[in-house]
C-alpha cells in the first residue's frame, strides 16, 4: 500500500516545525477565565483534548483556570514547553514573540487577528512580527488562524464548540479559517473523520507549502485535502507536492478560479493563458487532484482514505488505463444512473466473465439482471447482496465495485449493511456503497461508517469516488515525471538572434531575412532559394495577416521587389505612425498541418507551455492544452492528446500524418528553453509546420522582460 | 407570480384520469391482513393517510382490515368508488380489471409485479390487461409501480413504509419506483417536501406526457421533477412540455446518457448526433430544465418551488440575460468560493451602487470587505446580517442574493436565521442560504425550512440553485419560441432531384450538373460559366476529397476535359469497385465562410437539427450545436451563438464577416423542410459557404428511407 512508506521523506521536517505537530508542553499566552473570551475557548479545548504534554497557562491576572495556576508571567512558566498559543491583544504580539524566544519557545501559534487581513496598521504590525520571530528563531503559524487539531495525539488548539471532530486519516490544510471551522461541523454526520487540522491564517511565517511533508509524514494521515486562495512560492508547491504526491494522495480546491488572468499578453499563449489555467497545470504537473467544490474533495478523500486502490493498465500502450466497475443493485434505475456516472467520470461498465454471469444466474432468479449493472432485483436479501458481491469481486474483469444499496422492500437496509461489511472489509479491489435514503438507512450508515467503508447518497457521487481512485493509482502506475536535464548553453537572448537561440536547443527554424529595400529584397530572395514568403517587418505590427502583410509563392527575383513595394505600402495604409523595419523573407516550406507551441512565464508558476490549433484561429477556437515546463514527454504527449490540433497530426480522412515526434520533441526543448532564460516572458512558434519527417517554426516571436 | 395561471389548460386532463388524482373512493384489491404482504401495507397506508374518501377492502377471504369489513367480490363494493389498487397475483390481473369496469371502476393503478419487465411471459400478460382495460374503457398506471402520494388531498397508495414525506410544493413523477422509494426517504432530512409523487412503472397506459398537465394543474404543485429512463412518444411529450412549460417548471434527470446512438449514419451530423444529444435538444424545446444528478434536480426544484424570479433582460439587445448577484458572508473564503461558483453558472457578482456601499461602511467596522463579495468579518451579528442584507435587497443592481452562514463564533446561527427569516419572506428578489455545517446550524436549519427557504450545505450548489431561477426567468421573459408555419408545396424528394427540393424552400444551391463524358464536361463547363469545380460523382465514395476527387479552378473547356480524364483515373484507383456516374460540375463560388448545416431524423423526436464547423474537419472538432426542427429564429440564432462556426460569422480578426442572417435563414428553412418530409432520413448541406451577402449551399445529400 502507498501510505506504509511514510517514512520516506522525514528529512522534508524542518526540525524547527516539529513543537506544531509534537509539542512536549504548551503555554496558552492570554488564557482567560471570561468564557466568552477566545483565551478561554483555547484553554477549555486545549484541556478537553486529552493533550499528554504539559498544559500551561499566562494571563494578566493571577489565579486558577480549570485548577491550573494562571502565570502573570512567560518567564515563569515551568519546562516542559516547547508551543505557545498567542491569544494576546494584536498590538502586544511582537512582544509576545520575543517572550517566547527569551522562555526558549520557538513555535507559536498566533490566535489573535488584527493584522493583514485589517489594512495597512495591520500589515505593518504582522511585518513586525514577522521580523521580531526570524530575528530570535521562532517559527509562526498564522495569524489570524483557528490553530491546530490533531485527534490521534489528541491535541487541540483551537477555540471552536467541542467535541472535536471524528477521529479518521484525513488532514486538512486551509487558508480560510472560517472555512475549516464550518467543514469541523459539516462533517460531524458525513461519516469520516480527520487526522490533523490545520489553519493556516496570514502565513506570515509557515505556509500551505512548509505544511504538506508534515502533514505526508503523520502516520495517521492517508490523504490530505487542501483548501487554497493561493500560493506563496509557486516553484516551491508543485517540487514539493512532487514529492509529497508519490507517498500519500493530497487533493486541493483551490478558489478564485474567475479572477483575471494576464492582461498585457502580447501573444495568443498569453491571451489564452489565465492564471487559473497554470494552478491547472500546477496541480496536474504536482500530482494534486483539483477538486470542483468542497463536497467533491471530501467525497473524494474518503474513498483515498479507507479505499484499496484498483488494478490498472489494461491495455496501457493502445488507448491509456482502463478501470472497469461492476454495479450491484436492487433496481434498476439508480443502476442505470451509476452506469451514466461511471462513463462520465472516464469510468466503464466491466464486462463479466460467462463464468461470474453463470452464478449470478445460479443465485438469482430468473428475472433478475446477470449483466452488469447486476439487477437483483427488490426482493434480494442480505445473502443475496453478500453472495453476488463475492462472485463480482472474484472475476478478474472487475476492477472495482460499486454497491447500491436503496432501502429493501422486505429487509432492513442495516441487515444489508452487515452481511457485506466483511466482504468489503477483505477485499484488495475497492468498493463503495451507494447509500440511498436517510432515515430508513441511518442505521446501516452508522455500521458503515464504524467499519471504515466508504459511503455516498447518490450514485453519481460513488462513481466520482471509485474515479478518483483509478485515477490515484494511475498516477502512481505512470511514475515520476522524468525531465530531460541536458545543460544547454546558448548565446543569451539579449545578444543573440531568434536563429541563433533556437539553434542552440536543435528547433528547426525557416530562417529569415531582413530586406531593407527592393534591390535586397531580390537578393535575399535567390540566397534563400525559390518559392519564398514575404512578410512585413514592423514591431507594431504583431497580427500581419490582418493586414495583408503577407505574400506566398514569390517565385523569381523581380516578384520579390515588387512584393517588397506592395507590403510597405500596405503597412502605411493600415498603420500611418508604425514603425517599418523592411519586410522578411523566408524560404517557403512544403504545406503540412500547423499548430502553435509558445511559453508564457506565470508569475506564480514559472514557464507556463501552450500547444494547439495555429494560425489565426488559436484564439477563436480555444483548441488549446496547456502544462508547466520543463515538460516530460508524457508531458508533452498528454497536450497533444488533448487537443483536436494534437490528435489530427496522427492524420484524419484525407489530411495526412505528420510527424508528431517531432512536434513533442520541440514542445519539451521550447520549454528546456524556456526554463534556462528567466528573461524571455513570452516565446511564441506560430505557425510550427509538422511535416510528414520534420516540424519546422515559421514564425517565432520572442518577448523578453 | 407564475404559478398563478394553474388552470389555464385544466382541458388537457382528460376525464378519465381525474379519478387517479381525486377518487371519491377507493377499492384496494388484493388486501391482506398478514403485514408482510403488499395488500397489507397499502391498506395500512391509506388508512393512515388521513384520505378523505370512502376507502374499501376486497380481499380472497372476508372478515375484518383496520376495523373494516373485507370484501371477496369486487362487485359487493358500496358507492362512493372510482379508483381501484389492484395488489393481486399478475395472472389474476386481466381478470380484476374486467371486475372493475364491471362494477364501474375506470381508473386502476396496479402495484403488482411481474409483467414487462419479468421477461417475454409477463410482457405477453401486460398487452392482455392493456387489451382488456382498451375495451371495458379503464385507465392504467403501473404496473410494477408503487403508487401514488399526494401529501395535500392527502391520499397514499403506496406500501412505503409511513410516515409519507414532507407536505411541499414538489410534483414527481418517475420511471423508477426504487427510486421514488428511496428519494422520498431521503427528502425527510433534506428541507423540503412534495406535492404529488407518481410512480409510473411499466407505464402499460398512462405515462409521463399523460401526467405533466395533470401535476401542472395540481393547486400545490409549484414545480415538477421527473426521474426519466425514455420517453415514449417524443413528439407529444415535447408539445406538451411545451405548454406546461410556460405554466411551471418542470426539471428532468434523464439517465441511459451514454448508450449508443445511431450507428447506421452516414453523414456527419448523424454521425455527431448520438440519441441523448435528441433528449437534450428536446428538453430545451420544451423549456425542461435538464439536471445532471438526482442531488442537483432536487437542489433546484426546491429553489423554484420557494423563491420568487429575479430581474431579468437588463443587456437584453447587446448579449443576453445577466443576472446579478450579491453574497452576504461573515468569512472571506466561503464568499471566494461562492464568486467561484456564481460565475460557473452563468451569473455575475453584481456591482454594488455608492449608496449601498457608503451604507455598508456605516454599518460594519472598518476591516469589513464592503465590495460585492461582501464580507461582514467573524464578528458580524444577528443585526448586522439583517442589516446588510437589507441593504442588499434594496439595491437595483443586485437581482438576487446569497447568504452566506457558517456557524458565527460570537452568536448561535438560529438567532441570525430569526433575524434574516421575515426579510427573505418578505423579499421580491430571491435569497437563498449556504448554511455551512451540521450540529451548530441544526436548529438554523429547521427554522429555515419550516419559514419555507431554500437552504444549501456548500455555496456552490446555493450557486446552482441561483442559476435556475436566472434560467427559469429568462426562460418565461423570452416568451414562446415562434415557428414559421408557411406552408410549402415542394416536389415530393422521390421525383425531384435535390436541387428542385430546395429550390422550394429558396435554399439558394450552386447547381450541380453530371458530366458523362469528357466533351460532356466541357460542354457543361461552359454552360455553367468559368471557373467551375469538378468532383468524382459515385454512390460508392462518400468522401470525395480523401480520394482527390475534387479539382478547384478549372478556367476552360480543355481543362474540363483534362479534369474529367483525371478523376476518374483517381476514383477507379482508390476504389477499383465503385460504381462511377461521371463528374459532377459546378460554378466555382467565390471563397467565404464554410459551415455545415444538417438535420438527422432522431427515431424518437424527428427532425435534429445541427449547425457547425464545416469541411472534412467537422467531426473532429465536435464544433457543433443541436437543436430540434422546426426551429425558430431564436433556436437558430442559438446554435450558431454556441459554436465558434456561427461566432466566427461575425469577422475575426483578417477573416471578413459573413452573412449571418442568410445561414440563419437557411438553417429554419433545412428545418421545415425536412419536418415537411418524412421520408427525409437525413439530410446535409456541407459546405454551406456563407458570403458578405448571401449563403450558398455547395454541396447537399438527401438520404431518404
Amino acid at each position: 500500500m502507498f501510505f506504509l512508506v511514510h517514512l520516506w521523506l522525514n528529512s522534508l521536517m524542518p526540525s524547527s516545525l516539529v513543537p506544531f505537530f509534537s509539542p512536549r508542553g504548551i503555554v496558552i499566552v492570554g488564557a482567560s477565565t471570561s468564557p466568552e473570551k477566545l483565551g478561554y475557548g483555547v484553554a477549555r479545548n486545549l484541556i478537553q483534548s486529552g493533550y499528554q504534554g504539559a498544559i500551561h497557562f499566562v494571563s494578566q491576572k493571577s489565579g486558577q483556570l480549570f485548577g491550573r495556576a494562571l502565570y502573570t508571567d512567560l518567564a515563569q512558566v515551568p519546562d516542559p514547553v516547547d508551543l505557545a498559543v498567542l491569544v494576546v491583544p494584536n498590538t502586544a504580539m511582537p512582544g509576545a514573540i520575543e517572550a517566547c524566544a527569551k522562555r526558549s519557545i520557538h513555535a507559536a501559534i498566533i490566535v489573535s487577528a488584527g493584522f493583514r487581513e485589517a489594512g495597512p496598521e495591520g500589515a505593518a504590525l504582522e511585518k513586525k512580527c514577522l521580523e521580531v520571530a526570524r530575528k530570535n528563531n521562532v517559527r509562526l503559524l498564522g495569524p489570524n488562524c483557528i490553530g491546530t487539531l490533531d485527534t490521534h495525539l489528541p491535541l487541540d488548539t483551537t477555540f471552536l464548540q467541542p467535541p472535536m471532530p471524528a477521529a479518521g486519516g484525513i488532514a486538512f490544510a486551509s487558508h480560510s479559517g472560517a472555512f475549516c471551522a464550518a467543514i469541523i461541523d459539516w462533517s460531524r454526520r458525513q461519516g469520516f473523520g480527520f487526522s490533523q487540522i490545520v489553519s493556516l491564517g496570514n502565513q506570515a511565517d509557515v505556509n500551505e507549502t512548509d505544511m504538506l511533508p508534515l502533514l505526508a509524514d503523520d502516520e495517521h494521515t492517508r490523504v490530505i485535502v487542501l483548501y487554497m486562495e493561493g500560493v506563496s512560492d509557486g516553484i516551491r508547491f508543485v517540487e514539493t507536492a512532487r514529492e509529497v504526491t508519490r507517498r500519500k494522495p493530497v487533493i486541493a480546491l483551490k478558489v478564485g478560479r474567475f479572477e483575471s488572468g494576464q492582461k498585457a499578453a502580447t501573444s495568443h499563449t498569453g491571451a489564452l493563458a489565465a492564471s487559473d489555467i497554470a494552478f491547472d497545470a500546477a496541480f496536474a504537473k504536482a500530482g494534486i487532484f483539483r477538486a470542483d467544490s468542497a463536497e467533491q474533495m471530501f467525497d473524494w478523500a474518503r474513498a483515498l482514505e479507507v479505499c484499496p486502490l484498483p488494478h490498472v493498465g489494461l491495455d496501457r500502450p493502445l488507448r491509456g488505463y482502463s478501470t472497469n466497475v461492476a454495479v450491484l443493485t436492487n433496481a434498476g434505475g439508480p443502476g442505470v444512473i451509476a452506469a451514466d456516472a461511471l462513463e462520465a467520470n472516464g469510468l466503464h461498465l466491466a464486462k463479466l466473465s460467462d463464468a461470474t454471469e453463470k452464478s449470478l444466474t445460479d443465485t438469482l432468479p430468473p428475472a433478475a439482471g446477470i449483466h452488469n449493472p447486476v439487477d437483483m432485483l427488490a426482493s434480494a436479501s442480505p445473502q443475496n447482496y453478500a453472495d453476488c458481491l463475492k462472485l463480482l469481486l472474484d472475476d478478474s474483469n472487475v476492477h472495482s465495485v460499486m454497491v447500491i444499496l436503496p432501502p429493501p422492500p422486505m429487509f432492513t437496509t442495516e441487515s444489508v449493511a452487515n452481511a457485506i461489511i466483511p466482504i468489503i472489509q477483505s477485499s484488495k479491489k475497492p468498493v463503495v456503497v451507494a447509500l440511498l435514503g436517510s432515515e430508513l438507512t441511518a442505521n446501516a450508515f452508522e455500521r458503515f461508517t464504524q467499519a471504515k467503508i466508504a459511503t455516498y447518497p447518490f450514485p453519481e457521487r460513488a462513481a466520482s469516488a471509485l474515479g478518483i481512485l483509478a485515477r490515484r493509482a494511475e498516477y502512481l502506475d505512470s511514475g515520476p515525471l522524468t525531465v530531460d536535464q541536458t545543460v544547454h548553453h546558448p548565446p543569451s537572448t539579449v545578444s543573440s538572434s531568434t536563429d541563433e537561440l533556437l539553434a542552440a536547443y536543435n528547433i528547426p527554424i525557416a530562417s529569415i531575412k531582413l530586406a531593407r529595400d527592393e534591390n535586397d529584397a531580390a537578393k535575399i530572395a535567390k540566397e534563400l532559394g525559390f518559392p519564398v514568403v514575404m512578410k512585413i517587418a514592423s514591431p507594431d505590427i504583431l497580427h500581419k495577416s490582418d493586414i495583408g502583410g503577407v505574400l506566398l509563392n514569390i517565385a523569381s527575383e523581380a516578384e520579390a521587389r515588387s512584393g517588397y513595394a506592395l507590403l510597405i505600402e500596405r503597412a502605411k495604409s493600415a498603420k500611418p505612425n508604425a514603425k517599418i523595419d523592411g519586410v522578411h523573407l523566408q524560404h517557403q516550406i512544403e504545406s503540412g498541418q500547423e499548430v502553435i507551441v509558445g511559453v508564457v512565464r506565470d508569475p506564480t508558476f514559472g514557464p507556463l507551455v501552450m500547444f494547439g490549433s495555429g494560425g489565426i484561429e488559436a484564439e477563436g477556437l480555444k483548441d488549446v492544452a496547456f502544462a508547466l515546463g520543463p515538460l516530460s514527454p508524457l508531458e508533452a504527449e498528454e497536450m497533444m492528446r488533448k487537443t483536436w490540433a494534437g490528435r489530427k497530426l496522427d492524420g484524419f480522412r484525407n489530411i495526412p500524418a505528420a510527424d508528431k515526434s517531432a512536434v513533442q520533441d520541440i514542445l519539451i526543448k521550447l520549454s528546456r528553453l524556456a526554463c534556462d532564460h528567466p528573461e524571455i516572458k513570452e516565446v511564441e512558434i506560430n505557425p510550427l509546420r509538422a511535416l510528414a519527417k520534420s516540424a519546422v517554426a515559421l514564425d517565432v516571436r520572442i518577448k523578453t522582460d
